[in-house]
């Protein structure tokens, strides 16, 4: 087969052209410039769907905008993540903006030089979703590009954030299999060591909400804490410590739907049923936990609302980088299903 | 707090003055030409590392490379394509390039503008994951930009292919359950309309190995097809038809684990059990495929396998935009799971 001979690229002089119009007035149309008219706009506008003209994004890299948004996400695997990248996606509906994902890898190495790589190919803002980045850093990164920050709690004059609620999410589960009967409740967190991150992840106030709610209920002396990670296998590791302690927890709440997909692995394995024998609860609401086969109690932290949250919160910053910051917190709710029921009779 | 004062770019002179080498020196390290010596590449890398250099995306853009790869993958909530993507960014493990994801939404339109803001972002080659676009539109794509297509059985001068024996993989179910004394197996699969999507299609390959390996066990009467998507809405409409056949099939081959997904929960929702009333097998292997609680029968396509693959061959291609062209074939195996048993006796 032939391969096929490269068209001329149309240019900004065969938009202006075709419009009757100067390339000046196309440029201004282009780069959304104070000036133009309703009808020079649509003349413009009309002439490049016409000729199908595509401006180089390079060339508008070098003169401001790339119309290119990048999404950091530490891992891909991770069921949630998909459904606040569908929110920004239908944010940016008609803009033209494009969205790229880059895979952070949840280390904070990779993950610097993945907000780097964002930067050098001028992307026009970046939506950080969950990152382990220290707090300078972000402040730092958020300093040179149009920064908003998905799941964590900080607070910064320079950078928008996007959270749950996590302390109530946290105390939705706690309530409900306290209200089960349940006063064995275990925890499984992901270990946060970076000082600065500590008090800002969701995984730690997730943690903290934990313990808040027992206390709540006077249950002190019943928390139990397996310090593993937001994946199957730390969930999985951490329900197998739980599941030899002396005293068996009869209820399990995981941090993430994908801890508790490694929960609900290691319970079969050791002959338990769910709830029967143990009842185990989620965080995230994923496609996962609604599957009919899993059926998992979880806490919905509306994923979709979040992504169409940031990408607003980022195309405000882009228009204006001296915008007041937001921190947007949003409410959870817990969906109860079949993995939660009444603690075995003793 | 203070908003951070950005430092002052490092830059190639920079990098010069510091290795002790001329502009020309860097720029050709930078390039990989020709004409470098081994001294002088390790003498101007340990200066980028001293000083933290940087090149510039745009500015490498307009000059020629980005060392950018772009991604398109058709559902970023299908657990098959993060083993892809893995796969990929392991094969790139130690090069400069940046793997950026775009999400191609499945359909024809929105692939074409993804595939199109790759190219506008001068993307160094793309490889594009089970893509829909008409065979003449991958060709013209590959004309203007390195691609190497994963999944479609295609046959080009100027693109290379990764896909499994989907023929093989078909075989695999089919002859695993006859094996299991099943006859009436029936199969969901993902249409396909565009005529010169048809032959290249693994979904449509699939169906057609599903045939094949049916007329060889002399089970032409039974071949019964369920067309949807794959999707776990497609799984679940088709299996709901295919349960309301006035002969009940006693085996159900989704063409993709997450088609299989909504299979599992049709049955569940009509009350039958898997394996005891229905056998239920799916593609791809994924991490749901293994989850404990569902422990599905599936064929492995090697996901991680295929994305290396593909990015070996795209740096390549990358390299050598003349090199012949490759077609990759890998054989799947079947992992026999609980959801797979003798049919019911009658």
């Amino acid at each position: 087969m032939a391969r096929p001979t490269p068209q001329r690229r149309v240019t900004i002089i065969d938009v202006a052209r075709h419009a009757e119009v100067s390339t000046t007035a196309v440029s201004k149309v282009l780069r959304n410039a104070y000036g133009t008219s309703p009808a020079m706009r649509e003349k413009v506008h009309r002439a490049i769907a016409d000729l199908g003209y595509r401006p180089s994004a390079a060339a508008r890299g070098l003169r401001g905008q790339t119309y290119t948004l990048g999404v950091m996400v530490p891992d891909i695997a991770n069921p949630f993540f998909p459904e606040i990248l569908n929110g920004v996606t239908a944010s940016l509906g008609n803009t033209d903006y494009q969205v790229l994902l880059a895979p952070g890898c949840a280390g904070e190495h990779a993950e610097a030089r993945t907000i780097e790589s964002m930067i050098d190919r001028s992307m026009d803002g970046i939506i950080l979703i969950a990152p382990v980045s220290p707090r300078a850093h972000l402040e730092h990164i958020a300093g040179i590009i149009p920064t908003v920050i998905v799941g964590r709690h900080a607070r910064s004059t320079i950078f928008d954030t996007v959270a749950d609620d996590d302390i109530a999410g946290a105390a939705l589960v706690v309530d409900h299999l306290v209200g089960l009967g349940h006063r064995r409740i275990a925890h499984i967190e992901h270990l946060e060591t970076e000082p600065s991150c500590i008090e800002e992840m969701p995984n730690m106030i997730r943690a903290e909400g934990y313990r808040l709610a027992m206390r709540g209920h006077g249950l002190d002396a019943e928390i139990d804490i397996a310090s593993k990670t937001y994946t199957r296998e730390g969930g999985y590791t951490g329900a197998r410590e739980l599941l030899n302690r002396k005293r068996l927890p009869t209820a399990i709440f995981a941090g993430a739907d994908i801890a508790a997909m490694g929960v609900l692995d290691a319970v079969a394995e050791a002959g338990l049923s769910v709830p029967g024998d143990i009842s185990v609860a989620g965080y995230d609401n994923t496609t996962f936990a609604a599957f009919s086969q899993v059926s998992l109690t979880s806490v919905d932290q509306a994923g979709w609302q979040i992504g169409a949250d940031a990408a607003r919160l980022l195309l405000e910053r882009i228009a204006d980088r001296t915008r007041r910051s937001a921190q947007v917190k949003l409410s959870p709710t817990l969906v109860v299903r079949n993995t939660t029921a009444p603690p075995p009779a003793r």
